[in-house]
């Protein structure tokens, strides 16, 4: 079982923006990219060729902290933070040289994938969900605030 | 003072993944392009050329009910929901033919921008805080649940 | 039958890069969101779902020429230069207050789709075929050079 | 001197499209990623803060022969092929499995930023240009044919 992946990643020019630092939406890329090495790391593909079931996003947030640019290195620890019948949680903690850049959240569920049909609510395969452990060791810091709530700067 | 904007988009090839879908990043871009929308429909430009304020995003969400698809026509709904002496907030409905697609929130801070210095908190020039007013009538119905949330399908 | 079709557009600030300018990379998203207005135009969708056939790029290029920024109204020209049986190609001139910016082309194939196999050339059906044809008056200037060229500037 | 680079690269999942494979834009992203691979390689940066010159791109093609899909692992092989007083090119030959997926070039110039002008064209530094050497032993099959070429399929 699996509960956390390291992602090791360098700034590219395609992702800053003209205020000359990452453009938001990039982060959240980021995290899942990390959330498919965890998959990797499990031995498993997020989205196999004909697999019956995906897993479509439910909710994702960030706070951002520290800017990143071009050419920056930055890791992404993702973390399990939960695991339920039918959906994932992850954490990310975006960090360079140390210092957090940006936590995130994403919540992921599984559903049928039928041709023509709207996707359908369906239990995580076992085969699946046996890969997955909730990480024992949570991040040092509190988790993301609400979205709603206040910037901190 | 303007407290909303109406956006309303075409989902572009480039958009969707191989899910078949819109990709969930590109909702970020779609909540920041009715942003820059509003601020047209202000009188301003979020980011001028060489403006000694910035205003980078601090903390943004979304929750996703239902998938967009290549070609769809949706409409986002930008509510100012949050103002302070140095930061906004913001409330994003996305909805295709009446149904929510998904909500998401963003909140910006004001950031004084001198060549080779970090970012630094500065209150939103009043001409630019006196153009934007809460929006009086909420969306129906409740805004995004915190990030950590479970999905709720 | 069609030849030719106009997209107005505006630069959002997320396809800018820390140069400031537009990523050179979205000018070929710019082609092809005109190239799907194009086909919508002549009463068609690129990829209607469970399409028997598919229209993959075979060859693209761009020159630049000026650059576009932020919040930049420009106007993409998409016209039909060639049509085989079995490909269509286009040439997108890029102008903003009249003067070019960037002039691209672009060639697409048609290909059976069958789930599982790789793609394989087919001639593109008379229902497609039929609704275009090449534009009989060329843009103005040269048409883009090899893309081995030296850059002229 | 440096006159080539390689950069093995994983597709990820937001660079795919509806049609199951990488979107062609992404093409040239992977292009630009492995020159800034080069540059680093050669000990410089090609935007570095406060830069008294930059590197827009002049002109860009690719031919594309295979589709590359979610999770395919491939390799750019980048190449100098021309280096003139103010500009340089370069050739991209992807390949996946010893495969060609797709041929691209790029030319570049240099020019000099000033803060409110028009890029001005300038020649490339002499420490910037004595880093790098046209390629000398070519890739093995024929340059990108001219961008309004026929798709071979």
């Amino acid at each position: 079982m699996i509960s956390e992946f390291r992602l090791t990643r360098r700034v590219q020019f395609h992702e800053t923006d003209a205020a000359g630092i990452v453009h938001f939406s990039c982060f959240f890329r980021y995290m899942e990219e990390a959330e498919h090495g965890l998959w990797r790391a499990a031995g498993l593909s997020i989205a196999p060729p004909d697999a019956p079931v995906g897993f479509p996003r439910v909710a994702s947030s960030f706070e951002f902290q520290r800017p990143l640019r071009f050419e920056d290195e930055f890791e992404v620890l993702l973390q399990v933070t939960r695991k339920s019948t039918r959906s994932l949680s992850y954490r990310a903690t975006i960090t360079k040289d140390g210092d957090v850049a940006a936590r995130g959240a994403l919540t992921i569920a599984c559903v049928a994938k039928e041709a023509g049909q709207p996707m359908r609510s369906t239990p995580i395969p076992p085969d699946i969900a046996s890969r997955f452990a909730v990480a024992r060791e949570a991040a040092p810091e509190a988790p993301p605030a609400p979205a709603g709530a206040e910037g901190r700067r």
